[in-house]
């Protein structure tokens, strides 16, 4: 068994043992991944640029804190949904390949043009 | 080579082919984190509770599309920060357990008091 | 003055005084906006349809000071990029208006394809 | 009346002539919100802090209609619940007067403990 479905199977036994699954619906479950993104956006809001790179340890605590409720909300999501994460991800890196090209794309932030 | 770590190899091969590292600064994927995950809230956002616990095939196209997004750009973050998000959001589901005994809180929504 | 500007022009004098206008850069701001709407949207998360409606007086308390934070960062955005956010929203307005004719669109929750 | 209440107004007219209050529901007006939140914070995701400060026109025009959206979502949500903004806002500044005495907060981004 791979870690995420390790991970997503504690998640969840932890929900069925508190009755939690019915709190756990899509739309609750979507809102909890936004409410800790935030979370997360929050602990870097104030950091320069060179601060952000190289957080003190106090910060990093923090910020791997609610990396772990990220990760957690999203993988608990993804099982409600039945949706594999790392395939999704792999999916839309192709796509990525394709839009940007490298020798096109090399050094520049700007967005590509959807694909056809 | 986990799954997670695969990807995390991919996609920091694909941000060293674009000489795209110099934008993937903390700050920024938190941003971009930040972004995806408001795309993945919009899908659920005029859905009853029952049509987002089954949407429809073009619905869950799209939120796997989104759900991919937000994987890469959390591993990716994670990637940069030197954070296991495996091991973090196992920390973090140890405290869970902790925070909320099943017995206390089964069936029930309301938040734990901090731990001490 | 209006309202929004009276606000706005409060928010620069805090910032003024304690010599913060070095950490309201537009990135900074709207990250901080991000983590407010986050911290507004965990407290809906595990409400049902029916108690979002109709708050008990705590979680209102608490919601009340949230859209407090979120307007704040949102009028302080739009006074350092210099966006009138009134007009921003009317012109918004004007075009939904044009996207979504009432006769085509009554009851329904589909989107409506972008404008030419 | 204020231009706040008018756009609120405005807004609740819309909704209405469409049929649409059934969807604006608290939890769903929250996550429109943070969908659009999350739209306004993907403009500035690659930008430099340099950039950010002085947008080039097309993006200008982008986080204009960003923030256009974000507004009248958040006007939309409080008027829902019965919310005003200015007085929320002026009570959250009230209280960070308070926690953060520029004496001592001067130039310094750390955070406050939170008020006894």
């Amino acid at each position: 068994m791979s870690e995420l479905t390790e991970l997503a199977v504690r998640l969840r036994g932890f929900a069925q043992a508190r009755d939690w699954e019915q709190f756990h619906a899509p739309k609750n479950l979507v809102m909890a991944l936004a409410g800790e993104v935030g979370e997360l956006v929050a602990e870097f809001q104030w950091l320069t640029p060179a601060e952000a790179e190289n957080p003190d340890p106090d910060t990093m605590a923090r910020v791997r804190a609610e990396l772990g409720d990220v990760t957690g909300y999203l993988v608990r999501l993804a099982d409600v949904l039945g949706v594999d994460l790392i395939a999704a991800a792999h999916v839309k890196l192709d796509e990525s390949e394709r839009r940007y090209p490298p020798e096109l794309y090399r050094g520049s932030a700007r967005k590509a043009p959807p694909l056809p």
